[in-house]
């Protein structure tokens, strides 16, 4: 603690990533990336911007970008906000659409940012239990409130919740926001952005760290209707007028325009993710359904703690939260087919010996 | 005005930054950029940067950019910071050091960023005239006060403040936080970077994109005591873990190493400034003394605003502030020789027909 600090500073606790071990050769199935590289179209449009023209500013409205985002969503250019990944997205969310004394809601479990960004900008928020089969009730978010926020699919427990339910959401909540981070929704989920149309207070979130293999890129999409994507920009332009660098501009735009090696890499990992669900029953395990490229499981013998020390032993990292509820569960991305096998067997040595 | 907005996006003006032209042939002295490219070994560095890794995080905590920068200024690595250009980080600047209620001061000519920072943050702020030449004066920053942000040589006018009277603010307020914004401090100032150890309280911001050619790039740094960088720390990873892609962290790495290159092209932009300067002064514009890669001049008879409309006609776009003090003067980026000869010439020619 230091007498430097704002007051605000003193009284936060920061978000912790998943652990990068670097040049280390590990199992990586923790921070929930693509086990795929972006194909070779982005990465030669990338080289292709590493050029004397960085001596310029990048294009401060990231027009090719956002115009790629609108073809893919058949959504107008106004409608697409494009930053560096969404986690710094959903905090300009918190300046833009939230205000200090108007209580927001998001659920118990759920992505562990949320409540970061709430502490960080001063906005009191209610965390909404999950029943008991992490599922999100909905009456709760029926009631006054300052805005709302949910993971769709969500975080770390990887279900979905269905449109209809989102608008329910949307239709009880006219004159607030309702933001919809949908960081998972390309491993299977239905997306709220068609209805972005029908809903004034509906802001969807993307990001091209997991479906697009970009996490090292750093590009992230919001979508709504003009109003929202213009409180978005006041905000990024009082701090940052340029979030996106000429190369990531590039990438992202090139990710939006190769729909095939896009598709492909999803449909593989939804294969690989039902192919080591039924392995890890197989196990014992239980594991909650998911739409999203990781999984979210508990063994009924094992406490998670345990194995997760046991797999980190053998070299393969998953993720483990010590919080209220989810304490005996892991968060496992999936990986390549190799990769999974080899968790499956790891997991199936461990459980042996015990 | 949207209902959805909060009240602080209600209420802000954000930041408008100079005109990106696109790909329209001008001749571009407006938003301060380096005329020259960054070097092949930049370049290289970066585009093999490029790869299916970039399916992976990139290092949070920009170990090997910030490892460079300690060897560059001889720092320790714990004293340096780095963030998505110097904006970024002077905006988690305003969340981690400074207080709302507590008045924090600058220049009322001054970078005019700094405003809508305090804004957009809810800090309150007063303005310190400079004197008559432009100058900062000390004493009005003696005072009690929440902190202090000066940017030195000062923007828009250039101007230099000599480190000893950066220090005699810095021991006047040894509870608070100063920031100085060196953005143009390669151009022939003297860095306070020399003073951290000395002063717990002293806060130093860089940019790459002035003098290191990488606008386009989006890398910043903060350096000073360890408690200060870890308050940043702590605001980054509330806001975004990730603010810096894999690909920039090595461009900016590799700037810091190619001394050669970054000597070179900072001495040829004096040079050029130099004559820039007696030239201007032949066609009798009065120039400030400027040590950083821009000039800020008035002419005796022609408003600025007409030799700003002028220029544009000939495709010269300079920078133009409709602001109390400066409205009769123009910010002219130094460019190459070429390019500064041209706008010579074009002046002399506005004037003759005038």
């Amino acid at each position: 603690m230091s007498k430097y600090w704002s007051e605000t500073v003193k009284g936060i606790t920061p978000y912790v990533p998943g652990e990068q071990p670097g040049a280390k050769k590990v199992i990586k199935l923790n921070t929930n990336e693509n086990p795929y590289p972006p194909s070779e179209q982005v990465l030669d449009a990338m080289k292709a911007a590493v050029t004397g023209r960085l001596k310029l500013y990048p294009d401060p409205e990231c027009v090719g970008l956002r115009k790629a985002a609108a073809d893919y969503y058949g959504l107008p250019i106004e409608n697409i906000f494009a930053g560096n990944g969404s986690d710094e997205i959903l905090a300009f969310c918190f300046k833009a659409f939230f205000n200090p004394g108007e209580t927001i809601l998001f659920p118990d479990i759920t992505y562990s940012f949320y409540e970061v960004y709430a502490r960080l900008f001063n906005i009191s928020y209610q965390k909404i239990p999950l029943d008991e089969q992490f599922d999100i009730p909905f009456e709760p978010f029926f009631g006054q409130n300052g805005g709302i926020l949910l993971a769709n699919p969500n975080a770390p427990t990887g279900k979905f919740t269905s449109v209809d339910s989102i608008r329910q959401i949307l239709v009880h909540n006219p004159d607030k926001v309702v933001i919809i981070d949908e960081a998972y929704i390309d491993f299977g989920g239905e997306s709220c952005v068609p209805s972005i149309p029908d809903h004034p207070n509906l802001l969807v979130v993307h990001t091209f760290s997991k479906s697009r293999s970009l996490a090292g890129l750093r590009v992230g999409l919001a979508m709504g209707q003009s109003e929202l994507i213009e409180g978005l920009n006041r905000v990024k332009n009082s701090i940052n007028s340029y979030t996106l660098d000429a190369v990531a501009q590039v990438g992202g735009e090139q990710s939006l325009r190769d729909i095939e090696t896009f598709e492909l890499n999803v449909r593989q990992i939804i294969k690989t993710r039902e192919y080591t669900v039924k392995a890890l029953k197989n196990l014992q395990f239980e594991v909650i359904d998911s739409r999203a490229n990781f999984i979210f499981v508990t063994h009924p013998v094992i406490p998670a703690v345990e194995l997760f020390d046991a797999l980190r032993q053998q070299d393969i990292i998953v993720r483990y939260f010590a919080k209220p509820r989810i304490d005996n569960y892991l968060r496992i991305s999936i990986g390549t087919d190799e990769e999974m096998e080899a968790l499956c067997r790891a997991l199936e040595g461990i459980l042996r010996e015990k």
